[in-house]
């Protein structure tokens, strides 16, 4: 079995969660197998070193616990991308519309050197719309959006196509 | 300078966060030095190595930067505890007093494994209420609480206290 397959067999549907009609895809029990995670934090960070990957920001908060991993394989460093009054320092914010209302995610100003190529985590792509904010924030905080890796892309939410223009190197270890 | 110098010329004080009168430790700024960020994370490491960890838990979630660190360098599962509601599966879930009000802390049915000695791991111990119901909420799911880990303790107040009667072994990487 090829990675992909071994990340399918142990992901979990959960129905309705976290709202009736959708069917979440939940990573976690990745992490409950040693093994297994160890190789999806291997792979993540060789995608990232195929790009020269300078920083690596990670979503709040489920884009932390590989998103660390990552940074820390590559020795670059890793920037934690909030939700709005999170982070305690200064901080530089981007707002984005969601279904209902707007969201705002934040980085610490002076985090993101300038002009770096940044690797944008987090462990799922559905929609796109905080992934395509993350990388809005990383250009407004000076940073090179060099790359985006999940865990899973939910591709019929074709969320890669709001991200494309932003960056071709989109990456996802697994696919449905 | 020893690793504790190290980190505290590094973690930033930010005043009047969360709330007037709160000096917060800000240890983000470790994870934007990544040679000072990897020895952190062994030194975690070690410390659970020399207990014999199976099992680590991670406290939403600065808790989940270092937590799937140690639980990667140790070959041990990484379990997330979260928030109320925030876990898509079966829960077990822990209540706990604030100062105002109540708040409840969750991981997922059967992430423990039974009799696992667990290290609970988060960036910083405060007062203890919150680590101290992961302790709880770790014993509840049938774990064996051997052991904390933070990078930060705030000795002034008081939060170990909380916590000898589950483990001894409380360790923290500086103190204040």
């Amino acid at each position: 079995m090829n990675l992909e397959q071994r990340i399918k067999e142990i992901i979990k549907d959960i129905p309705d969660f976290p709202k009736k009609g959708i069917v979440f895809k939940d990573i976690t029990p990745i992490l409950l197998h040693p093994e297994l995670s160890k190789a999806v934090g291997n792979a993540l960070a060789e995608h990232a070193k195929s790009l020269n990957i300078e920083a690596v920001c990670g979503i709040e908060s489920r884009g932390f616990i590989y998103g660390s991993i990552i940074a820390q394989a590559l020795d670059v460093p890793f920037i934690l991308v909030r939700k709005q009054g999170k982070l305690p320092g200064d901080t530089i914010a981007y707002s984005y519309s969601l279904e209902y209302g707007t969201a705002t995610i934040e980085v610490h100003s002076g985090d993101i050197p300038k002009g770096a190529k940044v690797l944008i985590h987090d462990d799922l792509l559905a929609t796109g719309g905080t992934a395509r904010a993350a990388g809005e924030l990383v250009k407004r905080a000076g940073g090179e959006v060099a790359g985006y890796s999940f865990l899973v892309n939910l591709t019929f939410l074709n969320g890669k196509e709001r991200l494309t223009s932003l960056t071709p190197n989109i990456f996802s270890l697994t696919n449905y």
